[in-house]
């Protein structure tokens, strides 16, 4: 096989055969096919698109790549849950407490976070001593104990991921369905749960912004759930403002502990329920829905789900005194300079107002402050008078904060009328 | 300015600005953009295209890149053919020498052959002691005394098409004619010639082989020529079959010496004396289109243009008795197995048979046997017996002949009827 011809047939919008996505992908993983032809290959199938078959081509080679753990030698059901990524998005530090406060066995690997999206390593890593990077052995041994155990990405898992993801960051190939798709559903079908939950963003702080390109990933996610066995449920929901009031790292864990304490915003606990109520009804422990979702609400209320989310932080080295989290050196009033109705948010300007701020990074290698970042207030909707607090940033003294001020009143949009907000989650897909 | 939007803004079929070009290609020549980066911009330009404007600056861009020759202190017409390259075209040695020959400066750089279709180089270096990596300077004196000099390509004109061309060479981007516009015309134009003769073949033998796209190509060269002060004309010649009889280099040496005393193929002489008509007319040494082919065939069948070849050859330190050019250890018929007209070459196929004798290479490192090739016997609309010779295959007596023979009998298709034999020449665009 010549990896040329392969180029030229994805130029010309054929539909590649397995055996060359075998050999595209094997030759890029050991180093034999240099980065400017997968890059040629990458923007042919940006352009031009990847079949069904294609992706799931993809998905299994990249899975083939590397390790593939087997959490069958624990016992119950295992779930993992994954979200596409927003602003203000804390909702794996509730759920998978949750799941594990039902019975399941919450096995999760995350990332950290890029830009104006947080990552869920790093919000766990605001917590004193907290360690993310446990072997598969402790981690395996951690889910079976406790149920509930959330790490980061094992580098054994999916090394033909890393590859590919890094060139596509560097080569505007990015916002690729099928590409988006195979990336995640390698990484989280390497996992090895029976059941996976997704968690599909859409609108002005999501990555994918447009719904219908939001719903065709969900599908073709759920598809490639579904053909290596895993059971899985996809929810289209909102990143047309911040989840929560809370963005930036400490701020998040104290919020997500807010819900797991029967408290917290409603969007967010609403968001969990919903999500919490299709892992239950996929994992058979619930009859319907509306026990599913209630089952999780009983779970939030009655302290069992932060009971769990305090035996993982003990168990991963974390203090369970949670009021000793980090907190900013200094808070600044970020007020209404006129009145109106909160009509729109940029939320992607507000997640790089609290990356200004320190709570995310630019690059890579950018530290994180973990105290730092912003609460806001008032959500779409809010009726604001001048001189009301929209949000209170959180940064240290040596941070200049003018440039997030700034950003921030150019995000925040006040009109003359009520908006209409759309609901949180505008679809199901199974 | 940042290369990664650069790339999205072509995948996305914007037309990128003047400056953007000039960013990629001075970033790429400079090693400052990434191979990974060039391989991604050119797959999305080859998809979606160029515009002319595009054309034009990615031109511009590649020739300030390098060295450009400045001709201006020779007295004269300076004239530059190219030829998008054939099966048997050794039109170069013919037509530089008639120009000289009519009193122009005919100054060429040429390049090497690789896979089915010789280089100008090869052909000259079959000729005992010839030299052609002459320096500038010494390349430019040899114009002003005599007219005429056929040298390798300096590595100093346009080193961003050397980087850009092995790039698409592996990235299955070769085939975008405004990519093989800007290469051609770049190079051509940092050579400092006054007129242009561009020969663009079609068929099954070139490299382009749809004459629509061919025309397309032509057009744009002609526009860049303009565009840049050089009068320039191109015609579009078939390459359904070799021109001429023979393919490889010192038999090419040999039948070019035949037209240049007059005689030799009706073919290569009809098409070296519409090319030369077309420069004459262009350089106002001719009062009309008939009276340039009638200047040329007089120059050819007088001496004066084979005078100026072997002027050069001793020029160039090349030995002018051509009785003593290579000449095979071995020579093999291919003959006919049935009767019929040769209705149909399969002319890349007839050029990989006498690659694979020795006449040419499969990759930039192989060595060529300049006495090696073939020379045929019989062209489009022949009539055969069983038996009949089809060609004369001139090889080495290391080299096995059976994968050349085998080639040639499925390149060749005899027919019941005649074939309607299509003119050489389809088309002058101006």
């Amino acid at each position: 096989m010549d990896i040329i011809d392969i180029i030229a047939r994805k130029r010309d919008g054929a539909e590649l055969r397995a055996e060359e996505i075998a050999f595209w992908v094997d030759g890029l993983s050991h180093g034999r096919i240099p980065d400017y032809q997968s890059a040629a290959l990458l923007m042919a199938g940006r352009i031009n698109g990847f079949t069904r078959r294609e992706t799931a081509a993809l998905t299994e080679q990249m899975l083939a790549s590397g390790l593939r753990l087997d959490l069958s030698d624990i016992p119950g059901i295992k779930v993992d849950k994954h979200s596409t990524g927003g602003v203000g998005d804390k909702t794996s530090l509730v759920l998978m407490p949750l799941a594990a406060a039902a019975g399941l066995r919450a096995a999760k690997m995350s990332g950290r976070g890029l830009g104006h999206t947080g990552g869920t390593l790093d919000k766990l890593e605001s917590i004193p001593g907290f360690r993310v990077d446990l072997s598969i052995a402790a981690f395996k041994e951690q889910v079976r104990q406790i149920g509930l155990a959330i790490i980061s990405q094992s580098q054994e898992l999916v090394p033909a991921d890393k590859v590919l993801y890094a060139l596509r960051d560097v080569t505007a190939t990015v916002d690729s369905i099928p590409l988006i798709a195979a990336s995640i559903m390698s990484k989280k079908l390497a996992t090895g749960a029976d059941i996976l939950v997704l968690d599909v963003k859409y609108g002005n702080g999501a990555l994918i912004q447009e719904i219908a390109s939001c719903r065709e990933l969900a599908q073709q996610m759920i598809d490639l759930a579904k053909a290596n066995g895993v059971r899985a449920m996809a929810m289209l929901t909102s990143m047309e403002q911040p989840l929560g009031f809370a963005v930036g790292n400490a701020l998040e864990v104290r919020e997500a502990l807010d819900v797991l304490e029967g408290a917290g915003p409603a969007d967010l606990r609403s968001e969990v329920t919903l999500l919490a109520g299709g892992m239950f009804l996929l994992a058979g422990i619930a009859p319907d829905e509306q026990a599913a979702q209630d089952m999780a609400a009983h779970l939030l209320d009655h302290g069992d789900a932060r009971e769990k989310f305090a035996a993982m932080v003990r168990a991963q080295g974390g203090c369970d005194d949670f009021s000793r989290l980090p907190r900013a050196d200094r808070q600044i009033v970020f007020a209404a300079e006129r009145e109106g109705w909160l009509t729109a948010f940029d939320t992607q300007a507000v997640g790089h107002a609290a990356m200004l701020l320190g709570a995310g990074r630019k690059t890579k290698e950018d530290a994180i402050d973990p105290a730092a970042g912003l609460v806001l207030q008032a959500k779409l909707g809010s009726r604001l008078r001048a001189g009301d607090t929209i949000a209170v940033l959180h940064c240290s003294e040596t941070i200049d904060p003018a440039p997030a001020l700034e950003l921030l009143r150019q995000a925040v949009v006040l009109g003359e009328e009520p908006p209409a907000v759309q609901p949180l989650a505008a679809d199901v897909i199974r």
